[in-house]
């Protein structure tokens, strides 16, 4: 990305901006020891906040997804999330004021790697400060903050964004009420650090990358395909693969007749869904987000897992799991849900027998659904009462 | 690989060559249709064959291994499978007559892209015709033609050397007795076709890969690194990972200070590895021989897996499974199994409850060898009687 205009170009209609004016004059502080002069968030918004402010959700995404969740009349496409949030959906923004926000450190709008350093006049690229999933829980904590929102009624994140909820309700313990936390960990695990650190070697090892330093037009598009390839293969389940595409073979007007080409479907199906991504991610972006779910460890913050868990003091957590996950697995989840307990929160432990492992929050509504409405029907928002 | 010398120099003292004399004026047929002019296959040997020819045992190597399974006079470093081969050992060299063969295809001393082409005088690289599991067991039979031996006492093979000898007993089943697969599988599932496809698009996206045409001492090593980095992965179990690694952090020293510097132990474990291993094989041996497991499908013999098992009539085949295995799961060596067991086959299945994942074989000899000697001791060499 070359210019701030360019970090700023995978938004959608709907997304708003918001520069921090809570920050001091230190700026903010980043978990790692850095430093950002001025921060932008980028969020969506559905439903109306209650007079009161009690009735908020925030949703942490992903490492990719952007702060369009869901559609709105200002942006009618279909959001990420989709069959989860928007009236009478399980996040139902008829009850709730409901926020997501692209994380910061993303390149949907919120400052990050492609955003301009206001102190140098320069893209930040790889002098951006190393970003930790607490800096992204922060963060959402500020924005909140910024729109009027002193206590959410309930944070809500899958993956990375289930790390930062966990993070956001371990900083703001008094600004919490609920906790839903899906396919996330209490600290990244080796086979994870090492599908993600090959993800990143291979963008960097791409001449294009330049050590951060590639300007808009020559990305480092090659390195991002095949980092994104590997993502995708880590996402998904053996199992959907066998069922969905088992040996099925090109037809020959899709075989290049280069050497090595692609001759199965699955090796098509790679190919169409990295390409999509690539040209709508920034590279530094992915970089940074990347190292923030390996740094992501809770027993940094007391000692031992249980001593990060025991600061939260919500009324009650959700914690979802699915059993094809190879990235998050199941026992993960348990962990967190025993060390929660164990700490005096109560928990919802769901674990969900769904054939699409890590990304089946994004697309098996028929499991998610059902398990999401009926936690946040048990939820109390004292002005609805 | 610049020229044929090259090609050569990936074995050990102990490895003897054969050039194939009973290919024919055709040279040797390959099964997607090519033709090697001339092949030279490398090998190994241990124990003595029996003056009837009927005690040899031919050991078919996964993807990358060299001929040198295991140590003998005249190398005395030891070999790959070095707990399963040697006089009192599982495959007990006092008994049997042992060959290692390095895969066609593969650089450690066997006819494959490395080599010189006879007929132009140059490299194969690219130009080297497609490989099949098939034509490495076909190598295997008329290697062991050439070494007097018609009829095996017994195929083993693991992984892709799994595959191998269940095409042998296929292609040849007047010429085989034994048969023991371990980690193999009847056909590739799209979850291993991606990994592998993957690896080879890492490797011909190294600029230095230039269509296979890269010269002796311009390798695409990055490439190389990566794609070896990915197997790796692959190759092992994350419980094995959590237990060994887990969180431990690099020593400051080994610290790089660059941009995204690998910081955890499981980030050095992969690139000490990658690194030995990208300087003893040559990137167009390891892209034809991933492409062949990638084909190898049984049913293409017959329409069925059962049609194709149907050929084989060993006396009796042990099957081995690794709890692990992601790569090649615990129910594709059921299924083999299963199928052997349909077509009159008798089968000793056995599952393995190892962490080790793919890679068991080569390091688990507490679960590997009691079983695999077993199922030798029971098996007749007549000669022995």
């Amino acid at each position: 990305m070359a210019n701030e205009e360019n970090a700023y170009s995978f938004t959608t209609k709907a997304t708003q901006h918001i520069k921090l004016n809570n920050l001091g004059a230190e700026g903010f502080s980043m978990y790692k020891g850095g430093r950002l002069a001025e921060v932008t968030l980028a969020y969506e918004s559905w439903g109306e906040l209650s007079p009161k402010a009690d009735n908020a959700i925030l949703i942490f995404t992903g490492l990719s997804p952007s702060a369009h969740a869901a559609s709105s009349e200002q942006d009618p496409s279909p959001g990420w999330w989709e069959y989860m949030v928007g009236p009478g959906k399980p996040i139902d923004t008829n009850r709730f004021f409901v926020v997501c926000m692209n994380s910061l450190g993303g390149c949907h709008g919120s400052t990050g790697p492609g955003s301009m350093n206001p102190e140098t006049g320069e893209n930040y690229g790889a002098d951006f400060p190393g970003l930790a999933v607490e800096d992204i829980a922060r963060a959402g904590y500020l924005l909140m903050q910024e729109l009027g929102v002193e206590h959410l009624h309930a944070a809500v994140g899958s993956s990375k964004g289930g790390m930062a909820s966990i993070s956001y309700a371990m900083q703001f313990p008094q600004s919490i009420e609920y906790l839903i936390t899906i396919s996330a960990a209490a600290h990244a695990l080796p086979l994870t650090i090492a599908l993600r650190s090959l993800q990143r070697e291979i963008i960097r090892s791409d001449i294009a990358w330049k050590n951060g330093r590639y300007s808009s037009g020559e990305e480092p598009l090659t390195g991002m395909l095949l980092a994104r390839k590997l993502g995708l293969v880590s996402y998904r389940a053996a199992d959907e693969w066998n069922a969905k595409f088992d040996r099925a073979k090109l037809s020959a007007e899709k075989l290049t007749g280069k050497a090595f080409q692609h001759e199965f479907e699955i090796e098509n199906y790679l190919e169409y869904n990295a390409q999509k991504f690539v040209h709508s991610f920034d590279a530094n972006s992915y970089l940074y987000l990347s190292r923030a779910m390996d740094w992501f460890d809770i027993s940094e913050h007391g000692g031992s897992i249980d001593a990060g868990m025991s600061k939260i003091k919500v009324k009650k957590a959700q914690v979802i799991g699915v059993t094809t996950d190879i990235l998050f697995p199941l026992w993960q989840q348990k962990e967190i849900a025993d060390s929660l307990q164990r700490t005096d929160t109560e928990v919802d432990y769901i674990e969900i027998d769904s054939v699409n492992g890590h990304d089946a929050f994004l697309v098996d509504s028929d499991h998610f659904s059902p398990v999401v409405r009926r936690f946040l029907d048990t939820t109390v928002v004292v002005s609805q009462e």
